[in-house]
């Protein structure tokens, strides 16, 4: 029996993905394995996946990469865990921020291998690096901060994509603090300085939006991408 | 009769792009338009570009903003140098670099509106900014380095998308000098300090390899991705 991928392991709700879901009958479905402590992936582009003529275009390059990584974070935070996959669920990640630098043009008609390495694993965030490689030539180099959907919605359990939850200052700490490992006390009006911890957690994608109903602070937190 | 849209503008042969060619009739074809010193595109997310269930895959949002940016620098570059629209062949951009920020989730069922800004034109490089907002929600931020090919191949004559020149090392210097305005003497062996020139300008994706066969160095120019 062949190996299974680290998303034949997806939950059914979390494999409608375009670009990784094995249930998405019309996308890449990219399928990524263990290889020691690296994952790779092998996509065979399609003939009009093009960018100019003979070369892949730039956006599947990059897509291809953060479906990568983002299952790489899944399996790597899995492992880290001491977990195996499939006995226990696999949580799902959301991509922060990507990087991707393109080195040289991708073949159309060479099959892409990438190749993911594990930079950092620091809480629900994890950091991902892949080098793209087509015929044999390194084609571009990305990065991706992957962060975990937190445990309640994403262990698992059914996906409830559009409700954002909206806690208070405390629960909003707790959230900084996991993610950026500072200690910070908030009171009810923000200061300057936890507006710009906030900030940071905003860029990292782990807050979406920040606003202020009178004092109290509103925070929807990031949903699934 | 409708606006024509910059991607009109294109080439034949550079009109292919999934994301952005007109001729491609499989890929997303969008497009994008001047408004005043901004540009801006629209579009309409399609029921299989699903990520997790009601969102979009973060793949299309990287490639939506990689296309309106390559397409940005193209008239960006145009109207710098007082050419119009229509009059005087678009000349092509590559990506060397993507940049995105994921801040919120974007709804497949709203229409994506992105908005670019240009942050930077020096010499054949272009930066570009990029607001993606859906559903009134600033969803994405994306930033993005595009290089314009050079002139030989890059305005209006006929594509050779796999030809890499070999230029020694003077010609090399030129390359350096017209990405980054340095001024640099390149020896027949090559030093430290030119080897960080060099990594510099490979990793803005101007210079694709860089190798030595004996003491000549051999570069690999950047080809359409």
């Amino acid at each position: 029996m062949p190996q299974k991928s680290i998303q034949d392991y997806y939950p059914d709700d979390y494999a409608i993905c375009y670009g990784c879901g094995r249930l998405n009958k019309d996308g890449h479905q990219i399928k990524s394995y263990w290889d020691g402590d690296e994952t790779v992936c092998r996509y065979q582009p399609e003939p009009f996946h093009t960018g100019a003529q003979n070369f892949v275009y730039g956006g599947l390059v990059a897509s291809l990469i953060d479906c990568h990584a983002a299952g790489t974070a899944a399996a790597a935070l899995h492992r880290e865990e001491g977990k195996e996959l499939g006995v226990e669920p696999l949580s799902r990640f959301v991509t922060a921020s990507l990087h991707v630098d393109y080195l040289a043009p991708v073949r159309i008609d060479q099959e892409i291998l990438m190749r993911a390495t594990i930079d950092e694993i620091k809480g629900r965030k994890v950091v991902v690096s892949i080098d793209l490689i087509s015929n044999d030539t390194l084609c571009a180099k990305g990065k991706v901060v992957a962060v975990q959907i937190p445990d309640a919605r994403g262990r698992g359990g059914p996906l409830e994509p559009h409700r954002p939850a909206r806690p208070g200052p405390l629960a909003l700490v707790q959230v900084v603090v996991a993610l950026l490992d500072v200690r910070v006390q908030v009171p009810d009006e923000l200061t300057p300085a936890h507006r710009r911890v906030l900030a940071v957690a905003a860029a990292a994608g782990e807050v979406a939006r920040i606003g202020e109903q009178g004092r109290a602070v509103r925070v929807e937190r990031l949903d699934v991408v």
